[in-house]
Parts: structure tokens; sequence; C-alpha cells
């Protein structure tokens, strides 16, 4: 039986939304100096920080980036290999654009986000879960990822290839390359749905892999 | 290499859209009588044709239905183990309500409906492949299906129970209960897309199958 979600403070798989936008800049001044030859090579072009909420100016390589997001957006590491979160939402119908604290993935050292949004394609509401790569297009394209969500002998599960970071989520999100979920369906996945009032747990579940090589 | 479709009717697995509804009243007046003992046993009480273009008022046992789907509106049958049909159209963009020649799948001796169709959730472009068990809900429930669309690295399963044809097809639809596409990846994913002008030739493969009894 799953835990019954009385506080959803203390279900530590409990993705919290961003109700308040990070304001990063009186966190640090942008301090990521680029070093001067990034532009002869693209591949040393600083990253922006990838974080989710309010728009963040913060740019650096992937090692920077990362003692960024945990020290100053308090973003959660999980393994990559198999996780399973939980999205929760009290009034769900009364959610139009909205974006879950994202969530970093580990897999083969390399470092993935976790995307979670509410939002609406033209009118619709919907909801969306997708991946991007802490790195460049190239190596991204190494990778395959899978998220699902089910319940009630169903299961929606979408395979991609996660997309670097250079493209930003809402590129990523515009371009629908994820699990795309209509909020009937989060709500018919959502457990604990006996009550009258629809609340949104939706549980995602996934991992990421590295596909071998193949041998010509 | 998949085969290039020139000519669209040539391919046998293409489903074309019903572009003439069909008018089932001059084929034959109402030709199943109901036995008088149905309204005692609601199992014996006829089905009505699930044919998914224009209304047909034809109703019967699932046998005289077979009969009447093949003959009347000559659907084709397939293997329900392991199917895969390629929904195509010209002109997706201009393509808002529509419904594909239902396919007929058979799988230990029962046969399944397999939909699909063109619709708008609100203002959205949809597609949506779903299944129906020609029974009623209580054996329908011992079967599972899957319904699966890719192309470029991604792919998007859906698994679920086939609902009874109890249920008309647009109930079933209306409760988003299948596989839930947008116009736009299903474009994405439709094959030959290095044409400007964007065609959809969508593959939807699947199966059914009967889930083992849980023994407790």
């Amino acid at each position: 039986m799953e835990p019954r979600i009385n506080d959803l403070q203390v279900e530590s798989r409990v993705h919290e939304l961003l109700d308040f936008p990070v304001h990063t800049n009186q966190i640090s001044s942008a301090i990521y100096e680029c070093p001067n030859d990034h532009i002869e090579n693209p591949k040393k072009k600083p990253y922006n920080c990838p974080h989710s909420g309010a728009k963040c100016d913060v740019t650096g390589d992937i090692q920077r980036l990362l003692l960024h997001l945990r020290n100053d957006h308090n973003v959660e590491m999980s393994d990559g290999r198999s996780f399973s979160h939980r999205y929760v939402h009290h009034d769900p119908k009364h959610l139009h654009h909205a974006t879950w604290m994202l969530t970093l993935l580990d897999c083969c050292g390399r470092k993935f986000c976790l995307y979670f949004e509410a939002f609406h394609l033209r009118k619709t509401p919907m909801y969306m879960a997708f991946m991007q790569f802490m790195g460049d297009e190239e190596e991204a394209m190494s990778f395959s990822y899978s998220l699902q969500v089910g319940g009630n002998g169903r299961k929606l599960t979408w395979q991609g290839v996660p997309r670097s970071i250079r493209d930003s989520h809402k590129t990523v999100r515009d371009s629908q390359d994820g699990l795309i979920i209509t909020r009937k369906l989060a709500l018919f996945f959502s457990t604990d749905n006996n009550t009258t009032d629809k609340e949104l747990k939706l549980k995602v579940s996934g991992r990421v892999w590295r596909e071998q090589p193949v041998s010509i």
C-alpha cells in the first residue's frame, strides 16, 4: 500500500511547486567570468543555468553549474538509473502554468535535469515531464531515458533522447519532446482519488541509460 | 527501408479515412430482432454495432455483428497478437474531426475493435488510438493491450484494458482511455517527413493479450 500522503512536505520524494520564483541576482552577481578562449571552441562556451524557476542569469561550465544548482537553488540529486518522483498540487484545476522544482539525476557520472511542468497547449491543460543532459548535444545523443505514469491498469511510457541544456527547457517543452499527459489523465493516475476533490499526486518513474555504440 | 508509399490505396495496411459516412439503413432494416428474453439477462442484451463511421442502428449478438461488420462495413480482420497499421492523411492540418476505418483484431478467439481518430481536445488537434472488446465488461477486464508510436529515437507506448463495446467509442474517446498523441508529435513520428508538406503517415503497432489470472 502506497504511504498515504498526509503531510505533503514530509514525503521526501514530493516535488514542490516553485511558488516563489527564485531571485538569484541577490545570491551572487554573474560569478562565472567566461575564459577568453570560449569564442574559438563552441564546446567551451558557457552553459546557461538550467533551473526551471524564474529566469536565472548565471552561466558557467557544468561543474560550476552543479555547485550553483545545489547551493543556490537547493536542487536535489537522485540516482538516474531508476527513480520515482511524485508531483503534487492541491488545486490542479486552477493551476495553469507552473514549474516544479527540477531534479538532478546522475547516470554513468553524467548529470541530467528532470523537468515537470503544467502548461496549456492552446487551451488544453497538460502536464509534461522531460529530461535534458548537462553537456553537449553530441554526448546527449549517446543516452536514452524513459518516463512512465500509470494507475488503474493503464500505463503511459515515453522513451526518448535527452536534449542538451544548450536548448532552453522552454524550447524542449514547446517541441513536445517528452512525456505529455492531459490533466484528465494525470488526475486519473493520481492515487487516492476516491476523495471528491481531485488533487494531483502524479507518480513519475523512469530511468536513464547510455546506449551501446552500434558496431559497424 | 520502409516501402515508400506512393499509392496509398495499394498499401494493404493503410487505413483509409471514412470519407463517405456509411448509410446502413438502405442495407437492411434492423435485421436483428431481439429475443424476447433479453430483458431478464443483461448479458443477453444485444450490442450496438461498434462501427465508427456514421451512426449505424444495427444491433445483435457478437456473432451477428461480426458478419455485419465484415459484409456491410467491409471491415478487415487482423491478428491481435501483433499488428501494425499505418494511418495516412495528405492534409492533416485541415483535418479536424475524422474517424478512420476500424480494424477488427482476433486474440484467443475473442474479437477487438481498434479505433483511430482525429479530434480536438478543446482547441488542441489530437489523434487517439484505443481498443474495445466485443463482449461484456467482465471478460474485457481479463485482457490487456498496448499501442505504440515512435520514430527518431522516441517512442510513446500506452498499455491499457480494452473497454467493452457496451460503451460507445465516443465515450471511451472522451474519457481519454487510450493512446493520445498531439498532431505535432504524430507528424514528427510520420515517416518520410523530409518533404516540406507534412503528410500524416503514422504507424501504430501493438498487441492484445489475455492476462494470467492471479492465484490467491
